[in-house]
Order: C-alpha cells, then structure tokens, then sequence
C-alpha cells in the first residue's frame, strides 16, 4: 500500500483503512515514521535500504501464516516501490495480494512545480544499482531524442554523484541550456523545498536521494514562476 | 485539483477539503458526477470534451472575480488534465494557482494488474488532436527501443481506432508477441474491468477510451494472474 508524499491529508481513505485493519505492518522506516499515529498496537516490522526482498519475504512469510500483513511503501507502491518484489514473493507462496496505490512521488513534484508533465513524460531511476549504468544512459538518450519530459528518481546520493553528472552531460547533448528545470526535495514532507532552473544551472544546486528531478521538453516554458508543458496546444 | 480514479475512498482528504472551501466548482460533467456528494449549496460549472481552455478561461476569470474557484480534473490534475491550462490561463490574470495531486489513471490501473510499473516507465497519449501523429509515432519507437514499460493514455475512441492499431503495428516490430499486456477499462470506477493478455492478443479486446493500456518491458512477466516488471533484480 502507497502512504502518498508523507503528509497524513495525502494518504488516500483507502489506504488508512487498510493499514488500520493489518495486524502486521512491515516497511522501510523511514516510512513507517510518516505513519506512526495508526501504528499504535499492531506489530511492525522495520528495516533498512536495500532490504526490499528480504522485507517482501517476511511480509509473505506471516501472511502465509495466517497474518493480516500491511507492506508500505512511499508514495505509490508500484513505482520503484515494495508491489514488485511482494507480487513475486507471494506468487510462490500462493498468498493473496492487493495492491493500493497512492499519490506516487512524480505527480507531488510535478504539482508543487505548477505542471511540467501536461504532456507526454517518462519515469528514469538513475540508481545503477540493479541496472547496468549503460541501460540508463540508453533510455536517457531514447528519451531526450524522443522530446518527452524527463522525470528522475534517485538522482545522486551524497557518495553517488558522477552518474548525476554523467546524465547532465547526456541530457545537454540534445537539449537546449535554456530548457526549464524543477528540483523538488522532500516532496509532501517536512522540509518540502523546490527550485525552478534551467539545464545551465541546476548543477549548482545540492541534488541527492531526497531530490526527484523534473526535465522540460521543447514545448515547456515557465510563467509566473511555474513549469508548464501544455497539452499540444502551440504545435 | 486531482480527484482520484474515482471511487470516494480513493481521493485525499486535502483534495476533499479543497472542493468543500470553493464556491465556484468547475470541470469536465463525468468528473463531476464522480463527486456529486460534495457539490450541494456550490455554483457548478460543467462543460464538455475538447473544451479545456475554454474552461481554464472560465475558471481564472472567476477567481480574478472573487470567488474561491476548484477545478476538479479525473486522476491527476499534472498528467493530460486541467493543471496546465489553468496555470497558462492564471499566468496572464495574475491569479493565483494550488495544483492539488491526486491518485493518477497510471498508477490506479497498475496497481490493478500488480506491479507492470516497477521500473522505469513512459506514458505516451494516442490521441492525436494535439499533437501530430508523426511525434507520437516517434516516441512510441523510442520507448520500444529503450525497454521502457510503456502507458498509452486515450489509446483509442469508438471512431478513432486506426492509431491503436498502428500503434501495435509500431512496438510489435521491436517486441515479442508473448509481452505481457494489461488493459484496464473503468480503473477505480463503477464498471471497472481489466484484463492481462500480451502483444499477439489484444488486438482482440475492445480498446477505447475509457481504457488504459499497460505494455510490458523484456523482463516483465505474468505469475498468479499478475504483470510483475522486476525492479532490476534479475539483470
């Protein structure tokens, strides 16, 4: 289940009620801390970065003992988040999954940044971690040749800077210095802060695990402060 | 403002709270419909397809007046809705603008099929009203070619079904016929339907537009009835 941006009024009704009714609640903790108030009284299973299959595992371990087992996920579960790794833990197990989405990360940015994804757009983690760096840079180039808008998750980390600046690099082959920029750190939480740049500038500013990164394509420009890519309407 | 897929239970609290404070409520008749409860004692401004600007216009021109105006978009306001052209419209009234994220179609209906959005994604429109077929065409390629999962958002209508079937005839060259497939009809609403099938089938399912079409990537696959897109792991 997706807890949305963080903030309790972007947690859909659905998704309370459904981590209301789990006995057993297991996520990452950086998430359960954004949804402490409906844990009291249940058991919660916390772990660490980088331990989404071993916490896909035990959630399906204690549901296939009989559990009602909640698994949270920031945002929207679907996007890089734990539906994936849960789906293929339980389809060996044969337990029952539903899956409820949230308010994903992308379109929080994108709201607080005005409306840089009116129109076509696509989703890139720069974390090489799982995906050789050579996909990413294939896809980067797919994209930016292709005129879409550019969302990015994971930027950089404070250790991880150079495919940051690697993807900059990549990105300015083909797109203008002048093309409009959001950074948005924190989106929906405590401490949200957004920047709207260009591709000339946005080096300069601190991008890191906390940072989703939104590039415009040809078409979009800023108004009053706001990124705006509209639907086609100037082709 | 996003008012979800739909059902009540789907839409956050701060968007409720939103359409509660306007005095004037404006917005597209089927999405207003979705939130008929909300609307009693409010000045109701409906109006129909293709009419986007012409109801941005209204909506601004209302504000400027006064009045505390919510524009209520299906989904996402930021994704192929109202955020845009309100925004354009605010821009030269000097109004001010909150874009309030909701639940986008995307994320509804994968959460449906299970977890095809798991790693990176595109999300192309197939109507071609405002924007030339020769760009869509080529951004479909290059999503094929870059083994992004692909979203098609309006893929087709009762009379316009010649792009959905080019369309396929695009990815089919770069994809296999066994790719996994999820259509979904009616995501988070009344009516709601899907199916998961792949390239070499659903040709045979009624698309339109009230469908979204979900194509998998190389590593997504079907276990248990669900489209899982691994996050990397097996690279």
């Amino acid at each position: 289940m997706g807890i949305g941006p963080g903030r309790a009024n972007e947690m859909t009704p659905r998704a309370e009620q459904a981590l209301k009714e789990a006995e057993v609640v297991v996520g990452y903790r950086t998430y359960l801390d954004l949804v402490r108030r409906l844990l009291p009284g249940k058991e919660v299973v916390g772990s660490g970065m980088r331990e989404e299959v071993a916490r896909a595992r035990e959630a399906v371990a204690r549901a296939a003992a009989g559990a009602q087992v909640a698994v949270v996920s920031g945002g929207d579960p679907g996007v890089y988040g734990m539906a994936a790794p849960v789906l293929e833990a339980a389809a060996a197990a044969e337990v029952p999954v539903t899956v409820v989405p949230g308010v994903t990360a992308a379109t929080a940015a994108a709201a607080l940044l005005g409306a840089p994804l009116g129109h076509d757009f696509a989703v890139v983690s720069l974390s090489d971690l799982l995906t050789p760096w050579s996909v990413i840079e294939k896809r980067l180039r797919a994209v930016v040749e292709a005129d879409f808008v550019l969302v990015l998750y994971n930027p950089a980390s404070s250790r991880r800077q150079d495919k940051w600046r690697r993807a900059l690099v990549v990105i300015r082959e083909r797109r203008p210095p002048e093309t409009p920029v959001g950074v948005v750190w924190d989106a929906g939480r405590e401490g949200e802060r957004k920047v709207v740049c260009n591709l000339a500038t946005v080096a300069e500013f601190p991008v890191d695990m906390r940072a989703l990164v939104i590039i415009g394509n040809s078409q979009t420009y800023v108004a009053n402060g706001a990124m705006i890519t509209p639907r086609g309407y100037k082709w």
